[in-house]
């Protein structure tokens, strides 16, 4: 490739231009944007596409899943998936060869590097636009790796993960495009007799790509917090290994089958994605991240892993984003809208049992209890009232379990079986228990409704651990001073992705960013209505923000994508 | 501090906006650009500012240094500071009691954080415009401590470190500004009669600093190298605690100074900056990076302690931004302007006894000799012409001393000294030994011309070792290919921060070109005139990439400075 000719324009760039010049403005200005819709409706997506994408969900049942064309793989076949709704989703997958895997992935990347931001950026967009046309198939494979309840996995795995992808994608290639391609500098100069002679060089700057990068699923959330490190990584041109978690592999590999369909087509190498799926005990992410060839890990789970990839990644100057584990927070201090709290925090604590890393965990409320618009109401009412706005939300089997979806593992269930004697523990008090429900069309699943324990301030030992799953803490503070400074002390140490506060009073507010500022986590105040502290909106709120044990980075701004490439200049005289 | 409000333009802010504004224009552009004059001209820097410049460093001379003002300190006072000219300089520091500074640098925080990033960019603009007016001072400082010669320590430890602090400021603004400081969201939606009722919210972004940052100086380089983290943490919002190296305290100390000086005039804690020096034997660098409190911290130095720093960093979710060492590489393969060749590569191999961490060490030919202006040369024969160039640069004492400067310890001493040794171990030859050369002024200074080495491309066991000082190496390859090939691949396993290519073959710049993008190192292409592979230009030239392990970061790119504050967002609805 000789630098000085500019690439012809890919057929996709033409076709995704405006898409990503409007994505792009949006994320400057991170105000209300959204390209794909998260109404299921066929008013939106078409008739007949629900019972398409349900048709496709079921044929890739108890099949060999093909969808990865030809793949470096070893000839093993993997894949152990089991519904949390009840039935084994009987579908493996070819295992790979890794080091052919990774051979094809570097051989992939210089074609990949030299085509360009722009080009790379109009392949991922045209992914995600193929991956949005299978949005219901895609739902019905996160529901059953995930437990999600229906309506969720197709909002939150389908257009609100397509969303981040877009987000990602188009801050990899502003990021990019800051540099220029090519400069003459001029340094003004004179020769020994006095005329003016400059020095003049051109200078052309290069992006290249840092090396395979690896992004780690989770079981959860294995689309929407897939995505953002995928494009991230594949539009700075890095080839991505996408190991994903074992009880949750379809959806990524209906995802990796769309990048590779879509490499393909725009005529590059569809090894530029690949699929890793673990065989049974081979713990393939530790593997992957111990490879030379791996310069970028992404990754979702457990504090203790991650922990392990961002030592082991330093020792080996690989680049480690990690979104482990946290205690998020909510500081209720004063209300005119009783209700309005209430019923929002029982949607929060509600939705997919608790399951977001993004659910509340510790509600601070004074032991003297809080000012509203129905009066003074005591530590103990508000707990009753939430327990009460939980219990109504949730008293219908039918309705409730299409909001709490199902539980995804063992520790879950114990974490909601466990009120009693984590009550004992900490010396408090089980305001609500966690209600089992029973699922009118998967009797398997093991569905639970959220709990409430309340505990003393004091007990700390007890709350600034996770417990993840459907169990919020009611914990009694002195008043919102104290409030305030367990909320910043316990985040900055351990971390969260969320908090909120309620309150009526200014200074308070005040009082509460400044605490979020010192903590580092974002702030939702007096949410009463239809937003919800667990959940962001792409282009516009950050998630996570880098600045707490919580996650190292944040979804999406420029440090998340900058140091996925380098640039290399190369100057000579003219 | 409430949000809503926006805080009044700090005077430093009117005084500054306009180079703000050029110097943002001029790193988006990367085309030439410069505000601190190179030139020691009593025409630019005035008539008697040299004079007042010794004088001021005289002063300082065999006294406890007292610029800093009221400082944390245990009572200690410490530095052996000795010239590589020969004189000690007999100043002492202040040492810090640890505790009290990291509470007092904790305690500045958020008033800094508070003020905006434009109030901090033109603070520390302020600050870099009174360390240029004392750039005579501060070039008699870093003559004494790294050995430079004199034009060359005004001009590297003046005002092109002062342009890469200001690059660092600029970049650390604008990567600030790029998140707007609040927006209104607004969704659209309908209410449950099909009326159009969209979800507003505003949202307030709030840009925070990750905590007390720290720069560690190095010996050779300690403003040029200790500028850009400075003023890139410092700009973001971080206090920062500099710990120079133990023999090259002046620099940083001066530049501290003015850092408290401007930060007390300006209305903030003077302890946002703080000089950490050592106690003999404290090795302090290391204590402080174990600091809780210390979250990002910048690094030149040996490989080995740059490695420790980045995996305990890891281990604390600290950010390392390190500079090590590498194999610095110039491909020889054609020419039509041999004497120009030779010229530039004497003169790069001279510069300050070869002692900058963009000297070349390994150059390849090949064995069979190259084409040029002047006929084929033999390998020998252009080492015997390279060796020439060289001794006729260097031949004059008094005028070789002005290039060379002083060897900076006894490391470089002993690299010089062993060149016989180097040679039979490496089954080579001496082409040229590293000659002694006596200062006229400074009769105790240890003064080295280059020497040249050359041996078979086979030797990677002597060649990937980084010699650092007067030694280059000249390699005997099979051809141009191996060149190349040994060029990437001793780059990509060792590092590199500079590379550069004689050619005077389209196809063989393009693979070198390739070979660069590979090895992720800059290439400077045919320099023959007056810009030198070791030099780059602030603005325009990245230094470094971060792309090869010889630097995990460049100077400056928006990876060095966007990851170094986080952004804090508070929503609610409007």
């Amino acid at each position: 490739m000789t630098t000085a000719t500019a690439p012809a324009s890919h057929p996709f760039v033409d076709k995704h231009q405006s898409v990503l010049d409007e994505a792009a403005a949006a994320l400057a200005a991170r105000s209300y944007y959204s390209r794909y819709p998260e109404s299921p409706s066929p008013r939106v997506y078409g008739e007949g596409a629900a019972e398409a994408g349900l048709a496709a969900y079921e044929a890739l049942r108890d099949n060999a899943f093909g969808g990865l064309g030809d793949v470096r793989t070893d000839g093993q076949w993997v894949g152990e998936e089991v519904s949390p709704y009840g039935p084994a989703l009987g579908i493996t997958y070819p295992h790979l060869d890794l080091d052919a895997a990774l051979t094809a992935a570097a051989d992939a990347m210089p074609a990949w590097r030299d085509a360009g931001a722009r080009t790379r950026a109009a392949v991922c967009v045209e992914i995600v636009e193929r991956i949005n046309q299978r949005s219901f198939e895609m739902a019905h494979a996160v529901m059953h790796t995930t437990g999600q309840p229906f309506v969720m996995a197709f909002q939150a795995a389908g257009p609100h993960a397509q969303d981040r992808a877009l987000e990602s994608i188009v801050a990899g290639l502003v990021e990019q495009e800051r540099i220029p391609a090519s400069v003459v500098w001029e340094k003004p100069g004179r020769d020994r007799q006095g005329n003016p002679a400059p020095i003049r060089m051109q200078k052309d700057y290069r992006v290249v790509p840092r090396g395979v990068a690896v992004v780690v699923g989770c079981n959860t959330f294995p689309t929407w917090n897939g995505y953002p490190g995928l494009f991230a990584s594949l539009v700075t041109g890095n080839p991505v290994v996408v190991k994903p978690h074992p009880r949750a592999v379809l959806p990524l590999a209906l995802s990796v089958a769309v990048c590779r369909e879509v490499l393909a087509d725009a005529g590059f190498s569809a090894d530029l994605v690949q699929l890793a799926p673990d065989a049974p005990g081979e713990g393939l992410a530790k593997v992957l991240a111990e490879r030379p060839e791996v310069r970028i890990v992404d990754y979702t789970g457990g504090p203790a892993f991650g922990a392990w990839l961002e030592e082991n990644g330093a020792a080996r100057g690989q680049l480690v984003y990690a979104e482990k584990a946290g205690v998020n927070t909510v500081v209720v201090d004063s209300t005119d809208n009783l209700r309005g709290v209430l019923g929002n925090l029982a949607f929060s604590l509600t939705l997919y049992s608790g399951q977001m890393c993004t659910t509340p965990q510790n509600l601070y409320v004074p032991r003297d209890g809080i000012a509203t618009d129905e009066g003074t109401v005591s530590f103990e009412d508000f707990g009753a009232r939430l327990a009460a706005a939980v219990g109504k939300l949730t008293g219908d089997d039918a309705k409730a379990v299409e909001l709490l979806g199902a539980t995804v593992n063992d520790g879950v269930r114990a974490n909601a079986a466990g009120l009693a004697a984590l009550a004992e523990e900490a010396g408090g008090t089980v305001v609500l228990d966690s209600r089992e429900v029973t699922h009118p069309a998967y009797p398997e699943a093991v569905v639970r409704a959220p709990g409430l324990v309340s505990m003393d301030a004091s007990r700390e030992d007890v709350y600034t651990q996770e417990c993840f799953g459907p169990v919020g803490f009611l914990i009694a503070t002195a008043g919102t001073d104290q409030s305030l400074a367990q909320f910043r002390d316990t985040v900055r140490e351990h971390g969260a992705m969320t908090a909120a506060v309620y309150s009526t009073s200014e200074d308070v507010l005040d009082a509460a960013r400044d605490a979020a500022a010192d903590a580092g986590v974002a702030l939702s105040e007096n949410l009463t209505g239809p937003v919800f502290v667990n959940q962001t909106a792409a282009f516009s709120d950050l998630h996570g923000t880098g600045a707490n044990p919580a996650a190292n980075a944040a979804y999406v701004d420029a440090a998340f994508v900058a140091n996925r490439f380098r640039v290399v200049t190369s100057r000579r005289h003219v």
